[in-house]
Protein backbone atom coordinates (compact mmCIF):
# COMPACT_ATOMS: atom_id res chain seq x y z
CA UNK A 1 0.00 0.00 0.00
CA UNK A 2 1.56 3.48 -0.80
CA UNK A 3 1.61 6.27 1.77
CA UNK A 4 -2.14 6.40 2.87
CA UNK A 5 -0.79 9.63 5.09
CA UNK A 6 -0.99 11.72 2.13
CA UNK A 7 -4.78 10.53 1.30
CA UNK A 8 -6.32 10.69 4.48
CA UNK A 9 -4.33 13.52 6.36
CA UNK A 10 -6.36 16.40 6.60
CA UNK A 11 -4.02 19.57 5.63
CA UNK A 12 -3.57 22.12 7.75
CA UNK A 13 -5.48 25.15 6.86
CA UNK A 14 -7.68 23.67 4.84
CA UNK A 15 -11.65 23.76 4.98
CA UNK A 16 -13.09 19.83 5.50
CA UNK A 17 -16.68 18.64 3.70
CA UNK A 18 -17.41 15.68 5.51
CA UNK A 19 -19.74 14.70 3.04
CA UNK A 20 -17.45 14.98 0.11
CA UNK A 21 -15.62 12.32 2.14
CA UNK A 22 -16.80 8.52 1.32
CA UNK A 23 -17.14 6.21 4.38
CA UNK A 24 -16.96 3.21 2.17
CA UNK A 25 -13.85 4.32 0.37
CA UNK A 26 -10.99 1.44 1.07
CA UNK A 27 -7.80 3.96 -0.29
CA UNK A 28 -5.11 1.25 -1.93
CA UNK A 29 -6.69 -1.63 -0.18
CA UNK A 30 -7.19 -4.60 -2.88
CA UNK A 31 -9.71 -6.60 -1.14
CA UNK A 32 -10.62 -7.42 2.53
CA UNK A 33 -8.13 -10.64 2.55
CA UNK A 34 -5.40 -8.52 1.53
CA UNK A 35 -6.08 -5.65 3.49
CA UNK A 36 -6.03 -8.47 6.85
CA UNK A 37 -2.71 -9.71 5.59
CA UNK A 38 -1.02 -5.78 5.57
CA UNK A 39 -2.55 -5.48 8.85
CA UNK A 40 -1.55 -8.59 10.28
CA UNK A 41 2.30 -7.43 9.08
CA UNK A 42 2.35 -3.70 9.96
CA UNK A 43 0.75 -5.04 13.74
CA UNK A 44 3.46 -7.13 14.21
CA UNK A 45 6.07 -4.22 13.12
CA UNK A 46 4.28 -1.88 15.30
CA UNK A 47 5.05 -4.26 18.28
CA UNK A 48 8.89 -4.04 17.50
CA UNK A 49 8.85 -0.32 17.07
CA UNK A 50 6.74 0.19 20.42
CA UNK A 51 9.41 -2.31 22.04
CA UNK A 52 12.02 0.54 20.68
CA UNK A 53 10.26 3.21 21.83
CA UNK A 54 10.15 1.48 25.45
CA UNK A 55 13.46 0.80 25.54
CA UNK A 56 14.85 4.41 24.22
CA UNK A 57 12.23 5.93 26.42
CA UNK A 58 12.82 9.62 24.25
CA UNK A 59 9.53 10.07 22.74
CA UNK A 60 5.71 8.85 23.62
CA UNK A 61 3.32 8.43 21.21
CA UNK A 62 -0.30 9.60 21.79
CA UNK A 63 -3.36 8.13 19.12
CA UNK A 64 -6.39 10.19 19.65
CA UNK A 65 -9.86 8.78 18.67
CA UNK A 66 -12.83 10.43 17.32
CA UNK A 67 -15.86 9.44 15.76
CA UNK A 68 -19.49 8.92 16.06
CA UNK A 69 -21.37 5.94 18.33
CA UNK A 70 -20.33 2.25 16.89
CA UNK A 71 -17.69 3.80 14.53
CA UNK A 72 -15.49 1.25 15.75
CA UNK A 73 -12.79 2.96 18.44
CA UNK A 74 -12.55 -0.20 20.20
CA UNK A 75 -12.19 -2.12 17.35
CA UNK A 76 -9.91 -0.22 16.27
CA UNK A 77 -8.09 -0.16 18.86
CA UNK A 78 -7.57 -4.30 19.61
CA UNK A 79 -6.98 -4.71 16.05
CA UNK A 80 -4.23 -2.18 15.44
CA UNK A 81 -2.58 -3.47 18.89
CA UNK A 82 -3.13 -6.92 18.24
CA UNK A 83 0.34 -8.02 18.51
CA UNK A 84 1.25 -5.50 20.83
CA UNK A 85 2.15 -6.34 24.50
CA UNK A 86 -0.24 -4.06 27.11
CA UNK A 87 2.84 -3.36 28.87
CA UNK A 88 3.34 -0.27 26.71
CA UNK A 89 -0.04 0.51 25.51
CA UNK A 90 -2.65 2.79 27.70
CA UNK A 91 -6.10 3.26 26.29
CA UNK A 92 -7.65 5.57 28.41
CA UNK A 93 -11.67 6.40 27.74
CA UNK A 94 -13.04 9.86 28.29
CA UNK A 95 -16.83 9.84 29.38
CA UNK A 96 -18.98 12.73 30.89
CA UNK A 97 -16.53 14.49 33.17
CA UNK A 98 -16.61 13.78 36.80
CA UNK A 99 -17.47 16.48 39.35
CA UNK A 100 -13.46 16.37 40.10
CA UNK A 101 -12.83 16.73 37.00
CA UNK A 102 -15.19 19.35 36.32
CA UNK A 103 -13.75 21.49 38.96
CA UNK A 104 -10.93 22.02 36.75
CA UNK A 105 -10.14 23.41 33.28
CA UNK A 106 -11.38 20.94 30.15
CA UNK A 107 -7.57 19.56 29.78
CA UNK A 108 -6.88 19.30 32.84
CA UNK A 109 -7.92 15.51 32.85
CA UNK A 110 -6.65 15.10 29.41
CA UNK A 111 -3.04 16.41 30.51
CA UNK A 112 -2.87 14.09 33.68
CA UNK A 113 -3.43 10.91 30.87
CA UNK A 114 -0.64 11.78 28.42
CA UNK A 115 1.56 8.84 28.01
CA UNK A 116 5.26 9.56 29.30
CA UNK A 117 7.93 9.07 27.10
CA UNK A 118 8.76 5.55 25.89
CA UNK A 119 4.71 4.53 25.66
CA UNK A 120 2.02 4.68 23.54
CA UNK A 121 -0.84 6.61 24.91
CA UNK A 122 -4.15 5.83 23.52
CA UNK A 123 -7.24 7.86 24.05
CA UNK A 124 -10.90 6.65 23.03
CA UNK A 125 -12.61 10.18 23.26
CA UNK A 126 -10.59 13.04 24.08
CA UNK A 127 -10.54 17.23 24.37
CA UNK A 128 -12.46 17.10 21.53
CA UNK A 129 -15.71 15.92 23.04
CA UNK A 130 -15.99 19.33 24.94
CA UNK A 131 -16.01 20.54 21.47
CA UNK A 132 -18.42 18.43 19.99
CA UNK A 133 -21.11 17.15 22.41
CA UNK A 134 -19.87 20.86 24.22
CA UNK A 135 -20.90 22.58 20.49
CA UNK A 136 -23.75 20.63 20.00
CA UNK A 137 -25.74 20.13 22.80
CA UNK A 138 -24.47 24.00 23.84
CA UNK A 139 -22.91 23.00 27.13
CA UNK A 140 -21.05 25.43 26.93
CA UNK A 141 -21.21 29.36 25.74
CA UNK A 142 -20.39 30.13 22.08
CA UNK A 143 -17.69 32.18 23.12
CA UNK A 144 -16.13 29.66 25.33
CA UNK A 145 -16.60 26.73 22.77
CA UNK A 146 -14.48 29.17 20.29
CA UNK A 147 -11.76 29.89 21.79
CA UNK A 148 -11.35 26.29 22.87
CA UNK A 149 -9.99 25.16 19.33
CA UNK A 150 -7.29 27.60 19.66
CA UNK A 151 -6.70 26.38 23.43
CA UNK A 152 -6.46 23.02 22.56
CA UNK A 153 -4.19 23.74 19.64
CA UNK A 154 -1.62 25.33 22.20
CA UNK A 155 -2.00 22.19 24.52
CA UNK A 156 -1.31 20.06 21.33
CA UNK A 157 1.89 22.21 20.96
CA UNK A 158 2.81 21.86 24.46
CA UNK A 159 2.92 17.91 24.54
CA UNK A 160 4.40 17.87 21.50
CA UNK A 161 7.83 18.08 22.88
CA UNK A 162 8.00 14.73 24.15
CA UNK A 163 5.03 13.15 21.91
CA UNK A 164 3.94 12.78 18.46
CA UNK A 165 0.39 13.18 18.30
CA UNK A 166 -2.11 11.31 15.67
CA UNK A 167 -5.60 12.10 15.88
CA UNK A 168 -8.11 9.76 13.69
CA UNK A 169 -11.54 10.64 12.99
CA UNK A 170 -13.61 7.42 12.17
CA UNK A 171 -16.30 8.68 9.49
CA UNK A 172 -18.99 6.33 8.89
CA UNK A 173 -22.44 6.89 6.96
CA UNK A 174 -25.30 7.45 8.99
CA UNK A 175 -26.93 4.56 7.23
CA UNK A 176 -24.11 2.24 8.45
CA UNK A 177 -24.80 3.42 11.93
CA UNK A 178 -28.10 2.56 11.68
CA UNK A 179 -27.27 -1.27 11.08
CA UNK A 180 -24.96 -0.99 13.76
CA UNK A 181 -27.02 0.92 16.01
CA UNK A 182 -29.82 -2.28 15.04
CA UNK A 183 -27.43 -5.40 15.70
CA UNK A 184 -27.24 -3.91 19.49
CA UNK A 185 -30.84 -3.85 19.90
CA UNK A 186 -31.12 -7.39 18.18
CA UNK A 187 -28.12 -9.54 19.52
CA UNK A 188 -28.29 -9.93 23.45
CA UNK A 189 -24.45 -10.29 23.74
CA UNK A 190 -24.66 -6.41 22.62
CA UNK A 191 -27.36 -5.04 24.80
CA UNK A 192 -24.64 -3.73 27.14
CA UNK A 193 -22.75 -1.28 24.60
CA UNK A 194 -26.45 0.19 23.51
CA UNK A 195 -26.82 3.46 25.24
CA UNK A 196 -30.39 4.95 24.54
CA UNK A 197 -28.61 8.05 24.56
CA UNK A 198 -26.98 7.50 21.08
CA UNK A 199 -30.59 7.96 19.60
CA UNK A 200 -30.48 11.43 20.59
CA UNK A 201 -27.06 11.93 19.28
CA UNK A 202 -28.19 10.14 16.08
CA UNK A 203 -30.98 12.47 16.26
CA UNK A 204 -28.66 15.62 15.42
CA UNK A 205 -26.45 13.72 13.05
CA UNK A 206 -25.69 16.51 10.66
CA UNK A 207 -25.09 19.12 13.73
CA UNK A 208 -22.46 16.36 14.97
CA UNK A 209 -21.34 16.43 11.30
CA UNK A 210 -20.66 20.43 11.69
CA UNK A 211 -19.20 20.21 14.44
CA UNK A 212 -16.79 17.68 13.20
CA UNK A 213 -15.66 19.73 10.44
CA UNK A 214 -14.77 22.58 12.71
CA UNK A 215 -12.86 20.57 14.37
CA UNK A 216 -10.96 18.87 11.74
CA UNK A 217 -10.50 22.43 9.74
CA UNK A 218 -9.62 24.56 12.71
CA UNK A 219 -7.35 21.53 14.73
CA UNK A 220 -5.37 19.72 12.13
CA UNK A 221 -1.71 21.28 12.95
CA UNK A 222 1.65 20.00 11.41
CA UNK A 223 2.56 18.60 14.93
CA UNK A 224 -0.91 17.07 15.65
CA UNK A 225 -2.63 16.21 12.40
CA UNK A 226 -5.86 15.15 11.75
CA UNK A 227 -6.81 11.99 9.73
CA UNK A 228 -10.29 11.27 8.60
CA UNK A 229 -10.69 7.04 8.16
CA UNK A 230 -13.17 6.24 6.13
CA UNK A 231 -14.75 3.73 8.59
CA UNK A 232 -17.91 1.81 6.81
CA UNK A 233 -16.08 -1.29 6.35
CA UNK A 234 -14.15 -2.65 9.49
CA UNK A 235 -11.34 -4.00 7.76
CA UNK A 236 -10.09 -1.39 5.64
CA UNK A 237 -10.78 1.39 8.66
CA UNK A 238 -8.30 -1.18 10.42
CA UNK A 239 -5.84 -1.56 7.79
CA UNK A 240 -5.72 2.11 7.24
CA UNK A 241 -5.09 3.30 10.67
CA UNK A 242 -2.36 0.67 11.53
CA UNK A 243 -0.42 1.24 8.31
CA UNK A 244 -0.53 5.53 9.41
CA UNK A 245 1.06 4.00 13.00
CA UNK A 246 3.51 1.97 11.45
CA UNK A 247 4.57 4.68 9.53
CA UNK A 248 4.49 7.56 12.02
CA UNK A 249 6.79 5.14 14.53
CA UNK A 250 9.22 4.71 11.65
CA UNK A 251 9.64 8.18 11.02
CA UNK A 252 10.56 8.60 14.30
CA UNK A 253 12.62 5.90 13.84
CA UNK A 254 13.20 4.89 18.19
CA UNK A 255 16.79 3.42 18.69
CA UNK A 256 18.30 0.77 21.72
CA UNK A 257 20.03 3.22 23.42
CA UNK A 258 23.93 3.17 24.13
CA UNK A 259 24.23 1.17 27.39
CA UNK A 260 26.26 4.13 29.63
CA UNK A 261 28.71 1.08 30.42
CA UNK A 262 30.95 -1.29 28.98
CA UNK A 263 28.97 -4.61 28.83
CA UNK A 264 32.92 -6.30 28.83
CA UNK A 265 32.95 -4.68 32.40
CA UNK A 266 30.71 -6.57 34.00
CA UNK A 267 31.14 -10.94 34.83
CA UNK A 268 28.12 -12.63 35.90
CA UNK A 269 29.34 -15.32 38.41
CA UNK B 1 -4.13 -29.71 32.40
CA UNK B 2 -5.43 -30.32 35.24
CA UNK B 3 -6.25 -27.18 37.36
CA UNK B 4 -2.67 -25.80 38.81
CA UNK B 5 -4.16 -23.39 41.32
CA UNK B 6 -3.85 -27.10 43.47
CA UNK B 7 -0.54 -27.22 43.11
CA UNK B 8 0.85 -23.83 42.73
CA UNK B 9 -1.16 -21.60 45.39
CA UNK B 10 0.47 -21.32 48.22
CA UNK B 11 -2.16 -22.29 51.24
CA UNK B 12 -2.85 -19.72 54.05
CA UNK B 13 -1.05 -19.56 57.16
CA UNK B 14 2.06 -22.67 55.76
CA UNK B 15 5.50 -21.98 55.71
CA UNK B 16 7.28 -21.71 52.29
CA UNK B 17 10.67 -23.17 51.93
CA UNK B 18 11.80 -22.42 48.46
CA UNK B 19 14.61 -24.63 47.91
CA UNK B 20 12.17 -27.10 48.08
CA UNK B 21 10.06 -26.06 45.06
CA UNK B 22 11.81 -26.97 41.48
CA UNK B 23 11.91 -23.59 39.34
CA UNK B 24 11.92 -26.33 35.99
CA UNK B 25 8.55 -28.31 37.33
CA UNK B 26 6.27 -28.34 34.34
CA UNK B 27 3.13 -29.45 36.45
CA UNK B 28 0.97 -31.45 34.32
CA UNK B 29 2.12 -29.96 31.11
CA UNK B 30 3.70 -32.58 28.98
CA UNK B 31 5.88 -30.48 26.93
CA UNK B 32 6.97 -27.29 25.08
CA UNK B 33 4.43 -27.69 22.08
CA UNK B 34 1.17 -28.95 23.90
CA UNK B 35 1.67 -25.92 26.68
CA UNK B 36 1.81 -23.29 24.11
CA UNK B 37 -1.05 -24.85 22.60
CA UNK B 38 -2.47 -24.95 25.75
CA UNK B 39 -1.94 -21.36 26.19
CA UNK B 40 -3.25 -20.23 23.11
CA UNK B 41 -6.51 -21.51 24.26
CA UNK B 42 -6.62 -20.28 27.17
CA UNK B 43 -5.48 -16.53 26.47
CA UNK B 44 -8.46 -16.57 23.89
CA UNK B 45 -10.66 -17.40 26.69
CA UNK B 46 -8.96 -14.78 28.82
CA UNK B 47 -10.16 -12.44 26.23
CA UNK B 48 -13.58 -13.62 25.89
CA UNK B 49 -13.84 -13.72 29.88
CA UNK B 50 -12.41 -10.17 30.17
CA UNK B 51 -15.20 -8.59 27.64
CA UNK B 52 -17.78 -9.99 29.55
CA UNK B 53 -15.78 -8.39 33.02
CA UNK B 54 -15.92 -5.63 31.26
CA UNK B 55 -19.80 -5.66 30.40
CA UNK B 56 -20.46 -6.31 34.04
CA UNK B 57 -18.40 -3.81 35.48
CA UNK B 58 -18.86 -5.20 39.05
CA UNK B 59 -15.63 -6.66 39.84
CA UNK B 60 -11.93 -5.96 38.66
CA UNK B 61 -8.80 -8.49 38.67
CA UNK B 62 -5.33 -7.32 40.01
CA UNK B 63 -2.48 -9.58 38.83
CA UNK B 64 0.24 -8.50 41.05
CA UNK B 65 4.07 -10.14 39.36
CA UNK B 66 7.09 -10.18 41.29
CA UNK B 67 10.27 -12.13 40.85
CA UNK B 68 14.05 -11.59 40.35
CA UNK B 69 15.57 -9.74 37.83
CA UNK B 70 14.86 -11.82 34.79
CA UNK B 71 12.26 -14.21 35.76
CA UNK B 72 10.08 -12.81 33.13
CA UNK B 73 7.49 -10.24 34.62
CA UNK B 74 6.97 -8.48 31.34
CA UNK B 75 7.03 -11.87 29.23
CA UNK B 76 4.59 -13.50 31.37
CA UNK B 77 1.75 -10.19 30.65
CA UNK B 78 2.67 -10.73 26.95
CA UNK B 79 2.01 -14.34 26.71
CA UNK B 80 -1.05 -14.54 28.81
CA UNK B 81 -2.75 -11.50 27.59
CA UNK B 82 -1.76 -11.93 23.87
CA UNK B 83 -5.55 -11.70 22.69
CA UNK B 84 -6.52 -9.56 25.15
CA UNK B 85 -7.48 -5.92 23.79
CA UNK B 86 -5.46 -3.79 25.48
CA UNK B 87 -8.81 -1.60 26.25
CA UNK B 88 -9.07 -3.67 28.75
CA UNK B 89 -5.72 -4.02 30.55
CA UNK B 90 -3.96 -1.56 32.20
CA UNK B 91 -0.09 -2.29 33.22
CA UNK B 92 1.68 -0.45 35.90
CA UNK B 93 5.23 -1.12 36.70
CA UNK B 94 6.57 0.41 39.90
CA UNK B 95 10.17 0.65 39.85
CA UNK B 96 11.91 3.68 42.97
CA UNK B 97 9.59 5.75 44.50
CA UNK B 98 9.83 9.32 43.24
CA UNK B 99 9.87 11.78 46.20
CA UNK B 100 6.27 12.50 45.44
CA UNK B 101 5.68 8.99 46.17
CA UNK B 102 7.76 8.90 49.15
CA UNK B 103 5.66 11.80 50.60
CA UNK B 104 3.05 9.40 51.44
CA UNK B 105 2.62 6.02 53.26
CA UNK B 106 4.09 2.81 51.00
CA UNK B 107 0.28 1.74 49.60
CA UNK B 108 -0.67 5.24 48.72
CA UNK B 109 0.83 4.80 45.04
CA UNK B 110 0.06 1.27 44.83
CA UNK B 111 -3.87 1.69 45.78
CA UNK B 112 -3.76 4.85 42.90
CA UNK B 113 -2.98 2.51 40.27
CA UNK B 114 -5.88 -0.17 41.15
CA UNK B 115 -7.76 -1.24 38.39
CA UNK B 116 -11.79 0.32 38.65
CA UNK B 117 -14.53 -2.65 38.21
CA UNK B 118 -14.48 -4.11 34.74
CA UNK B 119 -11.18 -4.01 34.42
CA UNK B 120 -8.11 -5.78 34.64
CA UNK B 121 -4.67 -4.62 36.31
CA UNK B 122 -1.17 -5.89 36.39
CA UNK B 123 1.33 -4.42 38.40
CA UNK B 124 5.14 -5.38 37.83
CA UNK B 125 6.46 -5.04 41.01
CA UNK B 126 4.50 -3.67 43.77
CA UNK B 127 3.64 -3.16 47.43
CA UNK B 128 6.06 -6.65 47.94
CA UNK B 129 8.88 -4.41 46.95
CA UNK B 130 8.89 -2.35 49.79
CA UNK B 131 8.96 -5.70 52.01
CA UNK B 132 11.77 -7.28 49.97
CA UNK B 133 14.27 -4.80 48.22
CA UNK B 134 13.38 -2.99 51.95
CA UNK B 135 14.03 -5.84 53.62
CA UNK B 136 17.37 -7.09 52.03
CA UNK B 137 18.56 -3.68 51.68
CA UNK B 138 17.42 -2.11 55.14
CA UNK B 139 15.60 0.43 53.44
CA UNK B 140 13.44 0.46 56.92
CA UNK B 141 13.78 -0.58 60.24
CA UNK B 142 12.95 -4.08 60.95
CA UNK B 143 9.91 -3.05 63.42
CA UNK B 144 8.72 -0.74 60.26
CA UNK B 145 9.33 -3.71 58.07
CA UNK B 146 7.66 -6.00 60.01
CA UNK B 147 4.59 -4.55 60.42
CA UNK B 148 3.98 -3.96 56.61
CA UNK B 149 3.11 -7.80 56.46
CA UNK B 150 -0.18 -6.65 58.23
CA UNK B 151 -0.81 -3.75 56.64
CA UNK B 152 -0.24 -5.38 53.34
CA UNK B 153 -2.68 -7.97 54.25
CA UNK B 154 -4.99 -5.13 55.59
CA UNK B 155 -4.78 -3.34 52.53
CA UNK B 156 -5.80 -6.48 50.26
CA UNK B 157 -8.93 -7.40 52.22
CA UNK B 158 -9.87 -3.53 51.85
CA UNK B 159 -9.74 -3.65 47.61
CA UNK B 160 -11.26 -7.28 47.77
CA UNK B 161 -14.39 -5.72 47.80
CA UNK B 162 -13.95 -4.99 44.57
CA UNK B 163 -11.61 -6.52 43.50
CA UNK B 164 -10.29 -10.11 42.88
CA UNK B 165 -6.45 -10.23 43.84
CA UNK B 166 -3.67 -12.99 42.03
CA UNK B 167 -0.38 -12.90 43.20
CA UNK B 168 2.20 -14.73 41.19
CA UNK B 169 6.22 -15.45 42.54
CA UNK B 170 8.27 -16.23 39.77
CA UNK B 171 10.55 -18.44 40.51
CA UNK B 172 13.47 -18.93 38.79
CA UNK B 173 17.02 -20.68 39.71
CA UNK B 174 20.19 -18.23 40.33
CA UNK B 175 21.76 -20.49 37.16
CA UNK B 176 18.89 -19.43 34.59
CA UNK B 177 19.40 -15.68 36.08
CA UNK B 178 22.57 -16.03 35.03
CA UNK B 179 22.05 -17.56 31.73
CA UNK B 180 19.35 -14.64 31.35
CA UNK B 181 21.68 -11.79 32.78
CA UNK B 182 24.86 -13.07 30.40
CA UNK B 183 22.31 -13.02 27.17
CA UNK B 184 21.77 -9.27 28.08
CA UNK B 185 25.91 -8.28 28.17
CA UNK B 186 26.06 -10.51 25.13
CA UNK B 187 23.15 -9.19 23.07
CA UNK B 188 23.51 -5.57 21.66
CA UNK B 189 19.67 -5.77 21.32
CA UNK B 190 19.25 -6.44 25.14
CA UNK B 191 21.69 -3.90 26.42
CA UNK B 192 18.86 -1.49 27.71
CA UNK B 193 17.17 -4.22 30.20
CA UNK B 194 20.34 -4.68 32.08
CA UNK B 195 21.10 -2.74 34.86
CA UNK B 196 24.35 -2.76 37.10
CA UNK B 197 22.44 -2.37 39.93
CA UNK B 198 21.13 -6.22 39.02
CA UNK B 199 24.31 -7.76 39.82
CA UNK B 200 24.08 -6.07 43.14
CA UNK B 201 20.88 -7.64 43.70
CA UNK B 202 22.21 -11.41 42.57
CA UNK B 203 25.04 -11.41 44.95
CA UNK B 204 22.40 -11.42 48.13
CA UNK B 205 20.30 -13.97 46.43
CA UNK B 206 19.82 -16.01 49.70
CA UNK B 207 18.94 -12.91 51.25
CA UNK B 208 16.07 -12.29 48.74
CA UNK B 209 14.95 -15.56 48.69
CA UNK B 210 14.43 -15.51 52.51
CA UNK B 211 12.79 -12.41 52.15
CA UNK B 212 10.40 -13.95 49.87
CA UNK B 213 9.29 -16.81 52.04
CA UNK B 214 8.44 -14.67 54.78
CA UNK B 215 6.26 -12.79 52.00
CA UNK B 216 4.80 -16.20 50.76
CA UNK B 217 4.23 -17.23 54.68
CA UNK B 218 2.53 -14.42 55.96
CA UNK B 219 0.51 -12.90 53.15
CA UNK B 220 -0.92 -15.87 51.26
CA UNK B 221 -4.20 -15.35 52.10
CA UNK B 222 -8.04 -16.58 51.25
CA UNK B 223 -9.07 -13.03 49.26
CA UNK B 224 -5.45 -12.60 47.69
CA UNK B 225 -3.25 -15.52 47.55
CA UNK B 226 0.13 -16.29 46.58
CA UNK B 227 1.63 -18.88 43.56
CA UNK B 228 4.99 -19.66 43.09
CA UNK B 229 5.60 -20.31 39.77
CA UNK B 230 8.31 -22.39 38.92
CA UNK B 231 10.09 -19.88 35.72
CA UNK B 232 13.11 -21.67 34.06
CA UNK B 233 11.43 -22.88 31.70
CA UNK B 234 9.45 -20.05 29.59
CA UNK B 235 6.82 -21.71 27.93
CA UNK B 236 5.70 -23.59 31.41
CA UNK B 237 5.84 -20.48 33.24
CA UNK B 238 3.56 -18.89 30.92
CA UNK B 239 0.93 -21.39 29.94
CA UNK B 240 0.64 -22.25 33.87
CA UNK B 241 -0.16 -18.48 34.73
CA UNK B 242 -2.42 -18.32 31.42
CA UNK B 243 -4.46 -21.25 33.43
CA UNK B 244 -4.43 -20.02 36.71
CA UNK B 245 -5.75 -16.56 35.30
CA UNK B 246 -8.60 -18.56 33.25
CA UNK B 247 -10.00 -20.63 35.89
CA UNK B 248 -10.44 -17.07 37.89
CA UNK B 249 -12.11 -15.17 35.48
CA UNK B 250 -14.06 -18.53 35.17
CA UNK B 251 -14.84 -18.81 38.65
CA UNK B 252 -15.56 -14.56 39.00
CA UNK B 253 -18.23 -15.80 35.96
CA UNK B 254 -18.82 -12.54 34.47
CA UNK B 255 -22.04 -11.82 32.85
CA UNK B 256 -23.47 -9.18 30.09
CA UNK B 257 -26.05 -7.34 32.10
CA UNK B 258 -29.46 -7.15 31.27
CA UNK B 259 -30.55 -3.64 29.99
CA UNK B 260 -32.36 -1.54 32.11
CA UNK B 261 -34.50 -0.85 29.09
CA UNK B 262 -36.83 -2.87 26.60
CA UNK B 263 -34.79 -3.41 23.58
CA UNK B 264 -38.20 -3.45 21.51
CA UNK B 265 -39.14 0.37 22.76
CA UNK B 266 -36.46 1.78 20.92
CA UNK B 267 -36.67 2.54 16.71
CA UNK B 268 -33.13 3.30 14.92
CA UNK B 269 -34.53 5.15 11.83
Amino acid sequence: MSDPRHQFVVEPGTKVDLSSIDPRDTGHLRDKDSARAQLEKDAAAIDELQERLFAERQHALLIILQGMDTSGKDGTVRAVFQATSPVGVTVTAFSRPTEAELAHDFLWRVHKACPPRGTIGIFNRSQYEDVLVGRVRKLAPAKVIEHRYNQINAFEDLIASSTKVLKFMLHISKEEQGERLRARLEEPQKHWKFDPGDLADRSMWSDYMQAYEQVLSRCSTEVAPWYVIPSDRKWARNAIVASIVRRTLEDMDPQYPEPRWDPRQFEVD
